[in-house]
């Protein structure tokens, strides 16, 4: 079953919004284009934009006005992706090599710039000024986010509260705007975008816990990129936070550098599998889930419903 | 005479952005806020913010709603100097050390994303949809400029016009759209509002024309970084076109590059600054200040018209 699957009525509609965001990234200035097409090209689930279609679904749907809002937020998503890999120095990104690892930081900056630039003027379509606030204000949530995961970094004494308040900036924000503002485009009542909201935050809650336990428990090959590459990277996801529990374990994570042998690694990895970490995450991401599902009980039948409750089931079981 | 004598009427208002400022980016995450506290401290004319408020004052003018513009535009400001250091290598604006000297690249990159989207945040306090069209517009203009910008570096080959659009980004475009936002938010007509655009723009022109010259002209007591420092890092700015134009020249700027030593650079400016190029540019930055107060003609009398047009012919004028 792919994911795809569970919003196929949409098929022609997220066409649109992906031959959309080709020309969104169209510009005069070859660098620019080339290093957005780049990252575009690499693909990806393209979840926010469906996320945004299903929640406008509950409203009035007119596709020429929430296209331009999906747009937005993928794009305010790719935007933050190339700034992060500024940030993670990383070299793969989706399987392919990362901006920044094909021309420089300084290109990966102004592209990030660029995409994020676009996404605003995408969003100028909708004019009730709701829709302004909520983004705006999540926007400044999502770059304190950012700046925070740096300080984050290699602090093994943090706290539950301190990962959960990370992933929601990180993540289950974006989710839950892209949610809330399709909802609000097709301008259904504060009663129901709100609740859309919700549901976006705990599924992204859920989504990025589960991305945090496969980045131990998946492949190189599945993620494209390598696995176990979070704690490595300082990354003090919820996994090593149970981990951190294995009074034998604590002493070996908090000895976790970025220039450690590979070998190392794995065995710390392959020990951190051994503990009850994996599981007790993916308690908490089903608690999640549950909670999203919840609020999906009090919208009205439809097949938007029925696909935004499939995804949310999926998530609770994807494999990569 | 100081800039701040023309606008002397508006000392409390600007004290209030001032303060506003400084709310604007204090945040619970120490090192975001010592970082934009760095920048802030620094100082500057925050001349985007008086252009906001003169241009209001041609409308309804309520400092409630019209500071809020003003931060938001010297947010956009200050969020682009960051990110424009970052490409620079700069180690000096302002006098100070900047953002990325002090931290690294990366704290410079979330500092202004951070910047940006307080920006945003400050900006939605207009309803106006017209209002959030013209600044996301702008933005990504803004944005393709800078990314030109390094394309553009050591290209000895460019044109007047390639000059000339690069200025009107990088400066022109930020002092037209305070202008204009300023006005939209006083709610005055089409008419108006553009009138102020041109305005703002031709006074961009000319300002940063007369930036190029200084760099030239000026010390480093007064720029607050080294003179010369644009065609040492490649920047071909209005002068170094002109000057490119004696045969005897050309060939020595041509070789221009990085790491070239003090004093072969001392001499070649010494010797740029015995040609016609200053004087020129000079001529072309008067055109563009003439053009401007043709602008102001359209306007009925007021105080605010008498700052705007002694703005422009201070700037005509301004020495550092």
């Amino acid at each position: 079953m792919k994911l795809k699957m569970l919003y196929s009525f949409l098929k022609t509609d997220i066409e649109e919004i992906e031959k959309e965001l080709n020309l969104a990234i169209d510009s005069d200035t070859t660098l620019l284009k080339e290093a957005s097409l780049h990252l575009l090209q690499a693909g990806g689930k393209r979840i926010r934009p469906v996320f945004v279609l299903l929640a406008a679904k509950t409203g009035e749907y007119d596709i020429h006005v929430i296209k331009n809002v999906g747009v937005a937020l993928e794009l305010i998503h790719m935007a933050s992706l190339v700034h992060d890999d500024v940030i993670d120095n990383a070299e793969l990104r989706r399987g392919r090599t990362t901006i920044k690892a094909e021309w420089d930081n300084q290109v990966a900056m102004y592209t990030g710039d660029y995409m994020f630039a676009r996404a605003l003027d995408y969003m100028t379509i909708i004019e009730q000024p709701i829709a302004h606030k909520i983004l705006s204000n999540s926007i400044v949530e999502l770059c304190i986010g950012e700046i925070a995961q740096i300080q984050d970094k290699y602090r093994f004494d943090q706290t539950l509260r301190d990962y959960l308040r990370r992933i929601r900036r990180k993540t289950a924000l974006l989710i839950a705007v892209s949610c809330q503002l399709g909802a609000v485009a097709g301008k259904v009542s504060p009663d129901i975008h709100e609740r859309l909201y919700r549901f976006g935050y705990y599924v992204g809650m859920a989504y990025q816990i589960t991305d945090d336990i496969l980045d131990f428990t998946s492949t190189e090959d599945k993620l494209g990129k390598p696995a176990g590459g979070d704690l490595l990277q300082g990354n003090v996801t919820l996994p090593v936070l149970y981990a951190l529990k294995e009074p034998d374990l604590a002493d070996r994570i908090k000895h976790v550098h970025e220039d450690m042998p590979t070998n190392d690694m794995a065995m710390l990895i392959t020990d951190i599998l051994q503990t009850n970490a994996i599981k007790k995450s993916s308690e908490l991401s089903q608690r999640y889930l549950k909670k999203a599902l919840h609020e999906l009980d009090g919208l009205p039948p439809s097949r938007a419903k029925k696909s935004l409750r499939d995804i949310a089931l999926f998530i609770g079981k994807r494999k990569y």
